[in-house]
């Protein structure tokens, strides 16, 4: 690998989490479905909001929350997405910044507010994610720095973006920037109900681009419309180079051709669950980048994640390269 | 006592707090005294925040955190502060509301922007506050609702409230309010730069109007400028029916003429100092507010502090309820 700037760019909705503790009555009777992220509209955020209960603000957004885990682990890292120029937007810029990713978008001067996720989490510790999109949503193919992708080992894109009306193009950009430059590219899944929509588009997209795929086995099993594991973790060694496949308490497993690396779960006590595969993917990424192999790539993942799954929110609060150390040595 | 729709009016600074982990080496580099409250302008906020890790934004405000606690103890809550209509006022108006505090007051249309502290928290769990004032420094004693006064069995007054120009004049107005509809009237002195700044306008006020005065050790030595504990003690019997004084990890001591009911720490890991004596006065005033024995309600605010000081934020996660009824019966 030739020496780059940055060890990993990412592309992603950039986002501000609102999060309550609540109860699955609460769900219930707002008949929303555990577990999984949903859009919704200005009026529906505001209306949820004014019938949750209190919340606490911290940046978040998938990709975004992988680059800050990627900071916080020592990485050079780089983030683009879009807010606007206010509080929300102030508090996200300053936050990624604060970890210590270069974060060169400017803040939008009109168009709509900085997006917010309003995140429930019930006493299981699983969060129910209401995504407003708001700024995010004018993201463009334009956006994307194609040097910026040059100067990076590997881009990382979340499946999420597909939601804006210019994900695709987003994407075919990114893809070709890196291949004209050497680099990888890397992506999430996101969710399984974001695998529902794009299903035909993102198969297409990784058969055609993808090096590293990161997806959870709902998300992978979704893609391939397979309900073996197995099965799914086959198809996907035959689309991408390697796939980071996480199974919540039953660890993660790393396929690479016909190679198969099992690496278990980090035990902690567990908190809220939110921004586990973020973390995941930081750490598997970090490591990676720096020259890991992929079982030790896979259990700093791992760490991360269990260090993310231990507190409220998605943005690391331990030293992460401490941590390592600690249980990695 | 008549009955009444409230039991705690609380009147204080509507801040939302931006709390970030950092280091003793930190807090030497930018020259800030560990554990105290400072005031800054608006350039100073920004610089500060500039330089300071990624943050978590959570409501504060001393008052309150107090009325906050009020409602999730299940008391009946009521609070007056200022906050713009801008993002940081939304979060602080929902969250207040959300606790099931009523919040009557209408966001400000122009002005400063909602206040917000800077709150470091050293590995030590010790917090130093960097205020920016904003909304609050235009609250006047027209917002004091002499309805509401009478309409409350208490009035609970915070110190910080004397750095707004209307501070006196507020203060003023919601003790003869009470007065006039035969309320008690607490107050808390805050912080002991804040009773520096004050003393005898407090001491003054103090004598003439309030029935129930909360201080740590250091502020009540403060206030009387003495060095024992027990002279202070002591001092503040003969101003005051009831003294609710605590001392950390020590516990508190409520002194009631010539009574003292001492009242041990509740045992906790300590992660945030923040909101300990917020939430000491919010389960004291419940209790008491309900009928409990002082011994009680000095038990109850233990429990409080014990809850806060376990987490990040001076609001209270855990249902303090539930809690009170698991810890005491």
């Amino acid at each position: 690998m030739t020496d780059t700037a940055f060890d990993v760019l990412g592309i992603g909705n950039a986002i501000v989490d609102v999060i309550a503790e609540t109860t699955d009555a609460f769900l219930d009777e707002q008949k929303l479905d555990k577990g999984i992220m949903r859009l919704i509209d200005e009026d529906e955020a505001a209306r949820l909001y004014g019938v949750m209960g209190p919340g606490i603000e911290v940046s978040g957004g998938s990709a975004a929350n992988t680059i800050a885990g990627v900071a916080a682990l020592g990485g050079r890292a780089n983030f683009i997405g879009r807010v606007r120029d206010d509080e929300l937007g102030d508090v996200f810029a300053h936050d990624i910044r604060a970890q210590g990713v270069s974060f060169a978008s400017a803040q939008a001067k009109d168009g709509p507010l900085t997006a917010r996720c309003l995140v429930l989490v019930t006493p299981d510790a699983q969060r129910t994610m209401n995504t407003y999109l708001g700024a995010c949503i004018q993201l463009s193919a334009r956006d994307v720095d194609r040097d910026a992708i040059a100067a990076s080992r590997a881009v990382y894109l979340e499946g999420y973006l597909w939601d804006a009306p210019e994900g695709p193009a987003i994407f075919a950009e990114a893809a070709h920037a890196a291949a004209a430059a050497g680099r990888e590219v890397a992506m999430t899944l996101s969710d399984p109900f974001c695998v529902d929509r794009y299903r035909d588009d993102f198969l297409a997209f990784i058969r055609e681009h993808v090096d590293i795929l990161f997806a959870n086995e709902i998300e992978i099993a979704s893609l391939y419309q397979v309900e073996s594991f197995e099965e799914a973790a086959r198809r996907s060694s035959e689309d991408v180079r390697i796939a980071a496949l996480t199974r919540s308490e039953k660890g993660s497993v790393i396929v690479a051709g016909s190679g198969r690396t099992v690496i278990g779960a980090h035990p902690t006590r567990v908190v809220d669950t939110t921004g586990a595969g973020d973390l995941y993917a930081a750490g598997f990424l970090y490591g990676y980048a720096t020259g890991a192999s992929l079982e030790r790539a896979g259990r700093i993942g791992s760490v991360c994640a269990g260090e993310i799954i231990s507190h409220i929110g998605a943005r690391p609060r331990a030293n992460l390269r401490t941590l390592i150390a600690e249980q990695l040595g």
